[in-house]
């Protein structure tokens, strides 16, 4: 089966992949409109995108192709995120003195940079690509910060392991096709809507699943791109395809427009 | 008066403070807790931080820092946001290979590299930074994306103008500071708070505001840092201090544990 992720090989969507559908053949993205793109298109069987980390919030870029695209999700996985300072076998922290990886990693690994104020952080696209760089050009002086699967991936030896501030750092992966496929014991639904903007109307929406005892697992106002300062509310509620959710969604379709369901899906645990 | 912000002169939020505090002194702060830690500690006056772009969606540290620090909101102020290519008065498109710029900025000028299949993104950590490493450098194969005040600020040559793909591109900035001051006009408030993951306590929640015919402008569930998916939320409603917004306000107290007035300000236009 083939997987879509953005990012280099070696990247926690690689790992999440991996975890998600054993065996798969990984296609690397540079962008996420082209992971899109290929499982719209059919040159990949499906793909597994980051949409939230539990520290730096939602991946904006993807919550917007989840509304314009047509994808749908199938399953949702949890990773622990954990942040390894990796290079060439030889390099030691004495001669470290340049630290690449993506900008989020950078921010979840501040301590670090606290306790070595000589190491400067440098933003790079991709923290697996930080090690791909480094290895590749076999710096001396620099690392990259990465998963461990990115030393696998490119022979890079870990200098320190588990450098994030927090542990409790985790992100949330979905795993999306085109085909609006169900499993047996989903029991979470993902979806986008819009409401006007006029007093008590997100009040109506939530109404709909107030009403029948839903719960909710997530709501997000998101701005509307080209339109400044209109949203739209992505939400998530936990429950699958019943009688319940089926009228929550009749109901809101008479309040909220659009209303499109993203996915529904067996929730992470 | 003395305003931190986070970033470089000629930086957006440079531009903000100038526009909000007309002939302040600027304190260019490397780091967002650097910016919060002198409004708190006083060797700042105030601060302005961007909260939410209308294409990225929030600054998601900066909600955080609002919600722990004990600063208050004063003033809201909306910038379009105008991306220009810049760099060295010599510098031509042809000579150009490589264009460095905060990865907001760049992947808001998606159109420029797909034109230009031969110059290279490369992620900087800021967008005014990105022009004075251009120019304290010298490069004479590179160029910075930033706004105009940047150009101003380091003496580079604007070679592109207004290369952003979308021009209904703006930020939302807030001045803060350590008094808990309101303005007269002040029409707008902005919260956090936090309600148990029960069915329904969102929508009670809400109805405190739908009860009272008070438009809501914003809503976004934000993880808790150190707990992962337990969430807080902001939002935004359409009323100062007057009697049905102290209503709401105490109300809510009874539903919702913490509630946290982040402050009460006029309205951008």
């Amino acid at each position: 089966m083939k997987i879509a992720i953005q990012g280099e090989r070696g990247s926690f969507s690689h790992e999440a992949a991996r975890r998600m559908v054993p065996g798969c053949e990984i296609i690397a993205c540079a962008r996420s409109t082209e992971v899109f793109d290929r499982v719209e298109r059919g040159s990949a069987h499906a793909a597994v995108i980051p949409i939230e980390n539990s520290l730096a919030g939602s991946v904006a870029e993807h919550l917007d192709l989840l509304l314009t695209r047509n994808v749908f999700i199938q399953r949702e996985f949890r990773l622990r995120i954990v942040h390894n300072l990796m290079g060439m076998p030889a390099l030691s922290m004495s001669q470290l003195r340049r630290v690449l990886s993506h900008p989020v990693a950078l921010d979840q690994c501040r301590d670090f940079f606290r306790k070595n104020p000589k190491v400067e952080a440098v933003p790079f696209y991709d923290t697996a690509g930080s090690v791909k760089h480094v290895m590749e050009r076999q710096l001396n002086d620099a690392a990259g910060i990465a998963g461990t699967q990115a030393a696998s991936a490119y022979a890079a030896k870990i200098l320190k392991a588990g450098i994030e501030d927090d542990k409790k750092n985790y992100t949330r992966f979905f795993l999306i096709s085109k085909k609006k496929k169900v499993l047996p014991r989903a029991n979470k639904t993902s979806i986008v809507f819009g409401v006007k903007n006029i007093a008590g109307a997100l009040f109506k929406a939530l109404s709909v699943f107030a009403l029948r005892d839903i719960s909710l697992s997530k709501i997000e106002s998101r701005p509307v791109r080209g339109t400044p300062w209109e949203y739209v509310f992505y939400l998530d509620f936990l429950r699958g395809q019943d009688e319940a959710a089926a009228n929550a969604l009749r109901h809101l379709a008479e309040i909220a427009e659009p209303v499109k369901v993203l996915g529904i899906y067996p929730a992470a645990r």
